[in-house]
């Protein structure tokens, strides 16, 4: 980047840069593919280490970007993401030891069955390639980007908002010294060092040398990388989460799920935006959960059934039920029954985390099986859709595609399975 | 369609057509996602019965079909592949009940276990939900993509070859009486009734409606279709399979494969096309290999080192180690070790299928890591890369993807998997 702010604009060609990021990438990705576990960890580890010794650089680095940034009067939320602190910098060396911690998924051989030609067929797990990674401002997934990609056997292109440069670049710094360190090329994690727009633009056009494009940050972002992208993309649009209280819910668990979905955080895309309740008890659980939100200052907007039964809320509008709030607000509707809440689901969800609360077995079973969303739940909270508790340790992201990879993506997501055959000299008749 | 011929050109509006045809498809896909398997099945049944019976319905629509090709001057190949008679009908109703019999892999859970929180989490197996179909003329591909969408649940949107035209509407008549007959939504299955070229360019750009493309047929149709698409497309470029004849293989075993690989058949994506021989046991294989390929009538085209060890071998041009021939023809590479033969199929290969022939135990298993192609084999014919031969029953083409399916591509690579939460009341702390 030093090279990079030196040369006049007319002489930087933001293709032929990518171009050679894309080239070292592949090439790396052919020695990661094959590196041993234990080098893998060996260099997540040192990466930890890294950072951890590197604290003052990192703090200094970012505090040039923050004084950018408060000079571009970017705005406070974006400044939060922005900011390091000694406390996020531990939770990026935690994050990178709890990576080198989970099993290793590539190799994996499942199925291997015999065949009656005589040949053994089954199915081994193998890295992606390389991934291009797209984020916004927050220097946190860099690391943990970076460390998913490596356990899992992928060299990674990593293109960071241009307000956290510095904060990459020293980040990035750690990373190579590490990889160097239990000797892994230097080139399996790349961070793009230019703030160039068009370097997206180049990113998620070569697919000679990117296998799968994961943005990460805001919806905008997003739709516009799944529009440019010729390489296949695994991304989350956006969470439109429901809980379902059905006529047969336990009660006391509807108030505790509802009440948890909302408002145990209200950022998350996990996070319940519209409470649907079927008409027979929709009085009696909002008597009780109206006070709760109210007093916690979530303002509830309602259907007409809704507001008559409870004071204080507002009357929703369309929008409403289609609005991923990520803020104390909360779309309220009473249904007459289960088909009408299967209904609205379909065509308001987003396909990411839906819940039904009843303790009626076949309605638990049709809902399992008829919403389609990347995680459905009968009796639980939404905010449970995550990766870590999952048991898939971290998560590059929640998937609200359909192929590929579904919900929360770990290593598994990263990783894909090709066909073995073991044979003893068959051939086709 | 006979409304669309009938209609003048300025009055069809084909996307509004296209539009129509994606919103019914969307429709039918909630209804056959939750349809019993046994439902499914009899659809199949009835739809392999309905085609026997109009046995002389569909060779009089295919004769159309060919007189049409005749006088538009189709090459002889098309003809052959559009050409319907009592044989392959009988072999497309025998394919739909062969997919019957097949698992329903639709609503599988697996990995459903406890997390510390107390929830349980698993996954379940769902439908994509709608499929996309963009094929050449072999109309057969109407029957069995149908067929396989439909037993893995998703409704299907088919777009033949505008030569097949008549052939693929009498079959579509067929399925659709099936699928009534069964109780199935008619538009689980609808064939696309205009021979506009606009309806594969509205038919990939329909996000809202369409799950997954799959393009079957020439290289020129896949590449467009990957290009244009704005939905996930699993596809298959080509197919450039490679032999490696290691030091350590056992001759007989080694002559018996690639013998076989090549001249099982000649016009298949996982014939190989270039044989690779170490240095050292080169000239006893060739030896013996170079008369059987010369007898059977392949064209042999070597390198400089296998040219100068048995006669009547052309010398292979830098184009050779690149082409899918497809055609009685063989590239002949002498390499100086197992490495080198790495590095040739990385550079040249087309991630399709590859196989070495050895007895040295650390080869093979490191062939088998190291070799990124959807399927690697050791010591079998890469001839066995198909989906019945791998146990998967029919399958909808060869996947060259790395993302969600590679390799044959059964009813499995036509579902995902979803999350499903149960619960208790949990709630996230």
């Amino acid at each position: 980047m030093v090279i990079r702010q030196q040369q006049s604009a007319a002489d930087f060609d933001v293709h032929e840069y990518m171009q050679r990021i894309g080239r070292q990438a592949r090439t790396a990705s052919i020695a990661l593919g094959r590196a041993d576990t234990s080098n893998k960890d060996r260099a997540l580890l040192a990466i930890a280490t890294a950072i951890e010794t590197a604290e003052q650089n990192l703090l200094v680095a970012n505090a040039r970007d923050m004084e950018q940034g408060g000079a571009h009067e970017l705005d406070e939320a974006l400044l939060d993401r922005l900011a390091l602190n000694r406390d996020r910098i531990g939770a990026m060396a935690e994050g990178l030891r709890q990576i080198a911690a989970l099993r290793d998924p590539v190799g994996e051989i499942t199925d291997l069955n015999f065949r009656p030609s005589g040949i053994q067929v089954g199915k081994m797990r193998v890295p992606l390639g390389v991934v291009g990674i797209i984020y916004e401002s927050r220097p946190n997934v860099t690391a943990d980007a970076a460390g998913l990609c490596l356990k899992s056997g992928n060299a990674t292109i990593l293109r960071g908002g241009s307000e956290a440069l510095h904060s990459n670049q020293a980040i990035a710094h750690c990373i190579r010294s590490g990889l160097a360190g239990a000797g892994l090329p230097e080139n399996a994690v790349q961070v793009i060092e230019t703030s160039d727009r068009a370097a997206v633009g180049e990113l998620v056009r070569m697919q000679e040398y990117v296998d799968v494009i994961v943005p990460r940050g805001g919806k905008g972002l997003i739709e516009r990388v799944a529009r440019e992208s010729l390489i296949p993309v695994i991304k989350h649009l956006h969470g439109v989460c429901h809980v379902y209280i059905d006529e047969h819910a336990d009660h006391d668990k509807a108030v505790a799920i509802a009440f948890n979905a909302k408002t145990q955080r209200y950022g998350t895309c996990n996070t319940m935006e519209t409470l649907l309740l079927a008409r027979s008890v929709a009085k009696s659980i909002l008597e009780r959960l109206a006070p709760m939100y109210q007093e916690q200052g979530v303002e509830l907007r309602g259907c007409p059934s809704a507001c008559s039964l409870v004071g204080g809320m507002k009357a929703a509008v369309e929008d409403d039920w289609d609005t991923e709030y990520l803020a104390p607000i909360l779309a309220v509707r009473v249904v007459d029954d289960f088909d009408a809440a299967l209904q609205h689901i379909r065509e308001h969800g987003s396909n990411h985390t839906d819940a039904i609360v009843t303790e009626d077995y076949t309605r638990a079973r049709r809902f399992l099986r008829e919403v389609d969303s990347s995680s459905v739940m009968v009796n639980a909270s939404t905010r449970f859709a995550d990766g870590f508790e999952y048991g898939l340790g971290a998560e590059i992201g929640i998937s609200t595609d359909k192929i590929h990879a579904r919900g929360p993506v770990g290593l598994e997501g990263l990783t894909s399975q090709k066909f073995i055959v073991l044979g003893d000299g068959q051939i086709r008749q």
